[in-house]
């Protein structure tokens, strides 16, 4: 193992630390570090029982190294950055999750200075924690169905909080089983009979003291999950519980407790600005999520050998390593690319953002507060550069999440019957991430935001407006050119990747334009064409991303010429792979023919990965995941898996302390169990 | 939700009963509710901790169970069949797993009448337990590459087992790792210094009375995996450790322990045989496999409400069930579909197998013992239909477990958030369900078999030699039209979706002949159009099998016209949503044209879903799972979704014993931890 992963290090000359630095920057990579040299030496957060624990000894663990976390955070004054970077180092999710995370944001967000004093100042310190409580039993993403009521009592200026059915309990609420004494929820406001849609209220649900729950409160964990099992997702139904006017969130709307009325100021759209940049966020992330899977394969896919070339010369003896069948390369290579398409658009989708983000602050854009809901057309219009954004971070969260997800288990799988072993390390990551493919949006619901913007953008493109921004200009290049058609040389013309992927959104767009506009065909007789659409719209964008990546001066000048050919490899293998997958639709929109989508299937793929897969370890190197962070066997970076695997089996398997009585015929089932042990040694 | 499903059922008249006689016959339906009465009433299978408990305590169930299940198949005599309907209800993988399988059938098949005597009698009674100890931490997939050592003695006519490195350890070792006292491991046998590959040695393992591991002999649970939490698999590790010359399972090779020579007596392949008809069963139980979380997300889907249809009239209230959206459908329904095709392909396989094996009982077909290796154009060449038999279990294999894994998760991900808790019973058999892609022939490995297959057919066919099978048949039909090209109206007849399947499957096998052939590619630059080659034979030959069963005469003697109407339907969902699926390689075969593959997505497709919708619950009732076996709170036949998913999460939950202490500050974790009760509930 050792020496393999030494000899493929030989064979690529490829600057691992400049790369690195060029994807992290030398400040992040640093403060990866230094944070990394503290959390080692804390033995609350030594992962060696991770895989072996149940839920209850888990949810423990998490909760001191929560704890832990928070105290390191104090002493060592960390950034909010330090923290992240702690947290990703650690990963795993932690009870205080939804503290540290939506619930402090929404009072920020949406407190007036009061409640934020009242509220936001005393969480930061966490003299009390909370949860974000959305989610019902019966309702997930159609937020306006929520069923849970604050009902304003003029008399005595409160709101009571109601769950009036069993389906109204909140439900899947992170944080809440065991942990929060607060919680933000979000109920019908109902004044004088009339609901106003859902809102946030703060509600006190456990005693500050004794930790239990206040009266009329009834909460739990709600049980074991495919993963996520350090978390204590809850739930939560009341029982007509009183609460203050002033617990209600008011920077956007409020009840104006002398006249009963249903107050809603204008105000900058933050609320929305909240789930774009949680989608944002995910996409940002999916990058590094897949690069972990990543890492762990191809590392391991060149210390596994098994077979001999079948054309292998007889004097050329041993076993090949795996990574050198064409058909794993298939699977990890292009993933590998991938992982560089996601950080690079990750990092687009962050500054596309922040440009708005500063924009927006001079704008005035009302829009609605329940944003989570598919409710395609009826949304707010909001200005065109809000529009754009919102459907570039739905499309990308929906697209960089299913990549990222699916990945993932096509690594674990890649790595033949040790993938697995939760050793591995991918089973449980993969498990872990799988909810980022549904929350904040249902990765197939998503799509129907994004149709609904190419679909209106493309009506102005038809009545004649001006492109204001790059969708209408693809679409508008696709309308001058309907007549005449276009011809890309994709396998020969980086730009003319971009353009041919640009074609193919384009060409969807104007045919569910067609069906609906002119067909009147149902909305939910095209949510199958819009979620293609929205997967070949994003397509484009991860593409485009790469591509301005590769054009920037920065990459240049960061980059040593070899490296920057490396990169640009990269990038075909991703865009042509894509484009091979999805070929239908390409010939279909005669972006390109069926002879170049042969010729990029057996030739250009093909022969990328024969050239990729030289630099396949230093480039999975360059993802800089410490060893300490990746907790895998088969991920090592010494490439010792083999007595990894088995020093973990043999010393730290508590199923190994208890000898068994095997005949069907006796009760006895244990005849010694000395598995505690194993508990007591963390 | 029990109105829900009530009103589902009534929208259909499909004969449920009726329906699931033709898929299971009258007997095995009695079979299965005769056996589970027997089993609900036994404390020990109840299933209300099974997602609840830890490693340690799962298995400690899980080994009560398989006790138990021993008994009672003593004390009621049950048949094999009848011990599988009760192993599929209870539906976890169990300690004594390996030894009723691979054990006992390696000892039946391999030994000689004498070594039956002594091994396989006692271990059919569990006097002694076993397992198949192959895979070592080096060695999978390539089985000639293992490096334990079967040493023979000519002095003391003995073996003597040891493995060389830690490499060598046997590893994945199901029932090895806690359970067994016997171990039927393959091993290098050495004469006088050569090696003749790898056999199959009886090895005690474990002392009978104590069960303590034997002298020089290491084993030990492997640790925690993915899923699969229930079985010990093993590893195992000898130190020079002797066994007699009697104990080399010796029905097809031996050594003569008078001249020290290595001999291997001609014999029908029957090894071959064990291999093919595991594949086999894998191919037969993939529908079924998929089957239950269909089940769970059709029914789930129909209960859930969420969103007003935004089409719909004012005056219809009320929030629509997800399964009335198409998204919802092309993920669900195409499953549905699936699940039937795989079904009848699976019975046809078994058929296929069966035929093959009283021919063969004739036949003297030698073939060598380690076939499990990928090595596909060395290996033996034995009997015509053998090698179709072979190819078929191969490609099915890969292409139903393949189907069935994935198939599952796109049902966990369609049930939304409730989707990932594991009361969705989804998620955990997924998860068990997932090595099946792995183990018996790695999927993507396989494929090299089948492309080797279809290569060597087609050299035959071009040599002009006679059709001898279907595959040769659609083989030369393709080539004696490759001249005048085909036109098939897949979607106006139904026998030319099955003519297209076959085309598709002929031009990608000359098309790879003439890389191999003529442009002598390397066997390695051809693997991913092997994998893909492979795909499309093994979909074609899923088509043909369900077209063939509804072709034929016990169909419509057994199901009603309107019924059958149905099935014909399921039949162009699956095969035509296929197509489209794979549309770029139907026209680069110029099997179909673009507009037609149009035609199939936008119109017939969307079409046959809505066709279907009124009669989805019920097809999922034709598979006829009790409540009991799905363990799902989702897919209750009953449709009380909420309240079973509420009862569970608040009754059963141990993490609801626990109160925490949630200040950062507090080095208290949990201020009450009663969760210990829970355990003593079972
Ligand atoms: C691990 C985890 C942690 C969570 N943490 C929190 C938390 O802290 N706080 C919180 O408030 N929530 C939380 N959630 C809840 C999460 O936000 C919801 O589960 C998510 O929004 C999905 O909603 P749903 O479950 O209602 O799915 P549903 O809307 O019920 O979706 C079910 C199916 O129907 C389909 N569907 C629904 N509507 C449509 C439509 N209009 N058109 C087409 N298809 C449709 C979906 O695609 C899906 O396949 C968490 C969930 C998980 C799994
Ligand atoms: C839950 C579980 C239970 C098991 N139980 C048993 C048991 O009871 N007894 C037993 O003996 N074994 C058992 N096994 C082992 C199992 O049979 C092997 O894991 C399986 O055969 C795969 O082999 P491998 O792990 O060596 O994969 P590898 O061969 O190492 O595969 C690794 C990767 O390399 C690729 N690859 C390898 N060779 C080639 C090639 N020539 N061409 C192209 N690609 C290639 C594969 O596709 C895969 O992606 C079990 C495994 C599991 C997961």
């Amino acid at each position: 193992g050792h020496e393999l992963l030494k000899q493929e290090r030989a064979k690529s000359k490829l600057p691992v630390e400049q790369l690195s630095q060029f994807l992290f920057t030398r400040g992040g990579l640093e403060r990866k570090h230094g944070i990394l040299a503290i959390l080692e030496k804390e033995k609350v957060f030594y992962k060696s029982q991770n895989y072996f624990a149940g839920r209850v000894d888990r949810f423990e663990t998490a909760l001191a190294r929560a704890k832990r976390l928070r105290q390191l955070t104090v002493q060592h004054g960390w950034s909010v950055e330090d923290f992240r970077a702690a947290t990703e180092l650690i990963s795993e999710p932690g009870p205080y999750g939804l503290h540290e995370s939506m619930f402090l944001i929404t009072l920020r967000d949406q407190g007036t200075p009061q409640q934020r004093e009242k509220f936001y100042k005393p969480a930061l310190n966490y003299e009390i924690i909370g949860c974000y409580a959305q989610t019902e039993l019966g309702h997930g993403s159609n937020v306006r169905g929520l069923e849970t009521t604050a009902t304003w009592n003029a008399e005595d200026q409160t709101f009571t909080i109601h769950s009036p059915h069993l389906t109204a309990s909140k439900w899947w609420i992170g944080s809440l089983g065991r942990t929060a004494n607060h919680a933000v929820v979000m109920a019908q406001l109902v004044i004088a009979g009339r609901s106003h849609g859902p809102h946030p209220f703060v509600v006190q649900i456990r005693d500050l003291k004794t930790h239990e729950p206040l009266e009329n409160i009834h909460i739990g964990d709600i049980g074991p999950k495919f993963g996520y099992n350090t978390m204590d997702n809850g739930f939560l139904l009341f029982n007509n519980v009183k609460i203050p006017h002033f617990n209600m969130l008011a920077r956007f709307s409020s009840v104006d407790p002398q006249t009963n009325r249903y107050m809603r100021p204008s105000s900058p759209s933050l609320v929305y600005g909240t789930l774009t940049w949680v989608r944002s966020t995910i996409v940002m992330q999916a990058g590094g999520v897949l690069a972990r899977g990543v890492t762990i394969a191809t590392r391991y896919c060149a210390v596994r050998r098994q077979f001999q070339d079948r054309d292998a010369p007889e004097w050329e003896k041993g076993e090949n390593q795996v990574l050198n069948y064409t058909m794993v390369q298939i699977r990890l290579l292009t993933l590998l690319a991938a992982t560089y398409a996601l950080h690079f658009t990750g990092k687009g989708m962050m500054q596309l953002y922040e440009t708005n983000q500063n924009k927006m602050s001079q704008d005035v854009g009302q829009v609605g507060s329940a944003q989570r809901g598919a409710g395609p057309e009826e949304t707010h219009s909001g200005s065109d550069l809000l529009a754009d954004l919102h459907a570039t971070s739905c499309g990308l969260k929906s697209l960089a999440s299913t990549i990222a997800a699916e990945g993932l288990e096509t690594c674990r799988r890649a790595c033949g019957g040790h993938g697995y072993s939760s050793f591995s390390g991918i089973g449980p990551w993969f498990a872990d991430y799988l909810p980022t493919t549904t929350w904040e949006g249902d990765n197939y619901m998503l799509s129907q935001q994004v149709a609904r913007y190419l679909l209106k953008s493309a009506r102005s493109v038809m009545k004649g407006e001006k492109p204001t921004n790059d969708t209408t200009q693809i679409l508008s290049n696709f309308l001058a050119k309907s007549d005449i058609g276009a011809a890309f040389d994709v396998l020969g013309r980086d730009e003319d990747i971009v353009a041919a992927f640009a074609w193919r959104t384009a060409f969807l767009t104007f045919e569910a334009l067609k069906h609906r506009d002119e067909q009147k065909k149902a909305w939910n007789d095209l949510l199958v064409d819009f979620y293609r659409l929205s997967r070949a719209h994003s397509q484009y964008l991860v593409v485009k991303n790469f591509y301005e990546t590769l054009q920037s001066p920065s990459l240049t000048a960061e980059l040593d010429p070899e490296t920057v050919t490396v990169m640009y490899k990269l990038f075909r293998l991703h865009s042509l792979h894509t484009l091979e997958n999805e070929a239908s639709e390409f010939y279909t929109s005669s972006a390109v023919t069926v002879r170049q989508i042969q010729l990029a299937r057996t030739s250009a793929v093909m022969r990328l990965l024969e050239e990729l897969r030289p630099h396949a370890v230093r480039l999975v190197d360059a993802w800089d995941f410490p060893d300490w962070q990746l907790d895998s066997s088969l991920g090592r970076y010494d490439g010792k898996v083999y007595e990894d695997m088995f020093y973990r089996a043999s010393e730290q398997n508590p199923l190994n302390a208890i000898t068994v009585d095997p005949y069907p015929d006796s009760p006895v089932l244990f005849k010694k169990n000395d598995s505690a042990q194993f508990k007591s040694k963390l």
